[in-house]
């Protein structure tokens, strides 16, 4: 899975009908230290994740095992709001703390 | 998925069986703020995109799931046809007003 | 999907026997210029292209939804012969004149 | 599949059911001699392992073949704990001596 | 597909349940002219090849479509050891002549 910070919306109104009632988020996605890796993914968030929420992004056919997306066409989802990032020991990210 | 301007089409007479009867198009991929990323990609179009259009695609095995796709050896399908792109609370592409 | 220029063959007597009679050939990716991307791709032949000739390539689990390929292990499969691609309303490839 | 090293972990309170109880790790992937490649994976880890082992990765749908993983929304999972690697007769990694 | 070279062994003790018994090698992978391209991959062998061998090396699910590996959690396999490749007319590789 990869890092990424939700940093907006994409509102569609032609779409396929799987994607209808779902919401279409732009995810930066960042390195273990939060800072950009200047790419980005669209995904679709099944966890209520807000703006600026640092989070967890699931690729390719897995994103269709998130709850209820199974026949959904969508190749990346949100499945978990991170609450922190430890490495070697170290918290890089804290939620309560960061942000 | 990936945001993308729709720039023209393919035609293959000879073709598998499941690809007969699709419009094929070719997607030039963009970053939110609608910049070119100077990669492209050929996607079968479900929701009827035209030239110039700034749409949503959807890439790997997910494409199967697109409408009608089952069955159809398609690793691209162009899902949504975008009407707005909002990027930390600024209306970065709105196809009424950019279009 | 990708295109490419079909450029060579693979012969290999030792393989998997889902592979056994198959065309392996060897694609080399194309932008929409036809000018070369400098990637390739090994991928099996489903409709008969020749070298020289400018195809349509599918990878990952679509290349088995490719006719007769639902055993086989193979992620990139040629599905389409092109005829013409049309970008912005310029034909930037035509098999009858530039091939 | 890939070659990393184990970095740190993710905590995650809000996330999608099948990734409720799981271990997930942040891995650092390596080249053969162990070097960094600067790029990271966060996976699931089924095998039990520690900051600082080298580990195997898998990715894709391939991930959700790994032991009770199959209605997880999982991308990547840590395989097998590494022993040692062997690269043209070399010992370049083993775990006894380096770690 | 990708076309790559044995080059060594990865030997693991604790390992998912699927992967005991398989034989996990370091494939470099190589341009069609057989220059190294930098990039390596594990890969579980299927077909008996040796450090040294020109191997054709299938990703993603495709790899668990290989003989016997549907249960495995695997994302790349050796599916054939090659003879020749043959580029626009020419044998860039000969087994019988280069190895």
């Amino acid at each position: 899975m990869e890092l990424g910070k939700v940093v907006g919306t994409v509102v569609a109104t032609r779409k396929d009908e799987g994607l209808k009632g779902r919401k279409i988020q732009v995810v930066n996605l960042v390195n273990c230290d939060m800072s950009a890796t200047g790419e980005f993914v669209v995904a679709v968030d099944t966890v209520g994740a807000g703006v600026g929420e640092v989070v967890l992004v699931v690729r390719g056919s897995s994103a269709r095992v998130t709850t209820g997306m199974s026949a959904v066409p969508v190749d990346a989802c949100i499945v978990a709001i991170l609450d922190s990032v430890e490495i070697q020991g170290k918290r890089v990210f804290d939620k309560a703390r960061d942000l």
